[in-house]
């Protein structure tokens, strides 16, 4: 892989997508991922961090390191804030806001859908071009075809980075409001880290009973497997609104949370995360629904709007 | 198919695999597919059920039903069980112990690893074949490729029936620990109900942001399929005893569920069972491990033993 560098860019006179210059504000591990991402598919990339030192790496990959926000937005056309909040996005960009000039922002940090919203008013007001963004999967993925990354905002801004955002990894453009990639990031990141905690549970249980964690893992990864199937079943039956339980109903199943609930605490296993989702279902079942399917339990989840 | 019949099953002098009679008792969905796989196999199948009425299909594709337990262990030399618990398991077999007279005994009941031990003793004190199981993916797996069945016990007596086990999906021996199949089951489950719960959340925060749950599925199952990767991870991790927090540490983790948790109630959506993980994951960071990976949340989960 050519590693490109200031000097290749100023020889540059016709600009082919892999030509174009980023700019990633923000160096945590995500933001170098991105940058090295675009370093590999031979952007010029300029990047800038709040502390020094997270650069290294990537300038000796050939990227250049800016002084201030607004020398890196002023460097390129296509400028990615990837850092903790949209605290942290706002204090980053509001001295360097003049800078962008019809330049793009893509803001790749993770924050809520309500703050998504505020911060595309806020690009909307400065007329800069706006998308925002939410990356699914690590950061060992980004740049590969397993890479995820969610988008929304004005579909002709999409289009027109569609072939640079494609060299992180795998894009799609989820609508004009600019808050459903946000909605989407926080949905799935809950399911993720429900799932997580799930495992070290598992691996703790394990453990308990002699059982290595390496022992467990493609016994646990066929439970991943598994996963997809009963997402697009569940999911069908959630947008009929119909939830049949065939083959398991939410009774079987607060029995079943019960059973390992019960075998945890005899091992002195914290068991709090299953009792959180025991007690919902067994509020299911005083609800009426124990005989229903556990696709049910999103309906109970949600509390009654109260006026 | 071929439908085997009583009739079918006495003129067979030489037994093969296909043509081994099995009896099956409990006929709740999971008892009906084992029946089922096995029927469509081609062994002769006796099924037996306490309430009547759950055997019609099962009878009309060529399954025998017995009039009592006694009956249907003394129709087959493998005689499989699949019920509620292993209190039903007892009180099922505890007449019919007599029967057995050289059968073996499967079970594939779920429960704790101690009863699998005190049933396993159960069987020992009477001669019987034991085997342990645990039944792994849904009904509607069994009997084809993607169904795993886990077994525990005398390696001999799985060598045995090793082909007719086959016909219910693909089968693991884990070691002749009786126990160690429902081990790996709790474990399991543990895990799969809390991705679940995690799903139902993200659909119900999916619908209050106007996403229906099939536009949600394709990336929840993009997370599904993340999850093997950091399985055999984490795993590697855990049995290493070391967790580096190199691209995503318990204290990152701590504030993004902080952040789904707020975006719950922001909808009035229940988050009670990732606030019981955040809970966890801010007593890790208390006791020290904010800067490791959430793997170490595994031992975090076990309590220290106090005499």
């Amino acid at each position: 892989m050519s590693k490109p560098t200031v000097a290749a860019m100023n020889e540059t006179s016709t600009i082919t997508d892999h030509h174009v210059p980023v700019s990633v504000l923000g160096l945590g591990p995500m933001g170098r991922a991105l940058a090295g991402a675009l370093l590999a598919a031979g952007h010029p990339t300029t990047v800038w961090n709040r502390t020094t030192g997270r650069a290294d790496e990537l300038i000796s990959r050939g990227a250049v390191a800016a002084d201030s926000v607004t020398e890196a937005v002023q460097a390129s056309p296509l400028v990615i804030v990837c850092v903790l909040d949209y605290d942290a996005v706002q204090e980053i960009l509001a001295p360097a806001a003049d800078a962008f000039d019809g330049r793009t922002l893509i803001n790749l940090t993770a924050d809520s859908p309500e703050r998504a919203r505020d911060m595309a008013d806020w690009a909307a007001a400065r007329g800069i071009a706006y998308l925002d963004g939410s990356i699914m999967t690590p950061t060992d993925t980004i740049g590969g075809a397993s890479a995820s990354v969610l988008y929304s905002g004005p579909i002709e801004v999409f289009t027109r980075w569609q072939d640079t955002l494609g060299h992180l990894g795998g894009s799609s453009h989820l609508g004009t409001d600019p808050g459903r990639a946000a909605a989407h990031d926080v949905a799935l990141l809950g399911f993720f880290w429900s799932a997580m905690s799930g495992f070290v549970h598992a691996l703790a249980l394990a453990k308990a009973e002699g059982i290595t964690a390496t022992a467990l893992a493609p016994y646990a990864k066929g439970i991943a497997g598994i996963l997809p199937n009963i997402i697009d079943a569940l999911a069908e039956e959630a947008d009929a609104g119909d939830h049949p339980g065939e083959d398991s109903t939410i009774a079987s199943v607060a029995t079943s949370m019960d059973h390992i609930i019960h075998v945890s605490r005899n091992r002195g296993i914290d068991a709090s995360v299953l009792t959180a989702a025991r007690d919902i279902a067994v509020r299911a079942i005083e609800q009426g629904h124990g005989s229903e399917g556990f696709g049910r339990i999103a309906d109970v989840l949600k509390r009654p709007t109260t006026s």
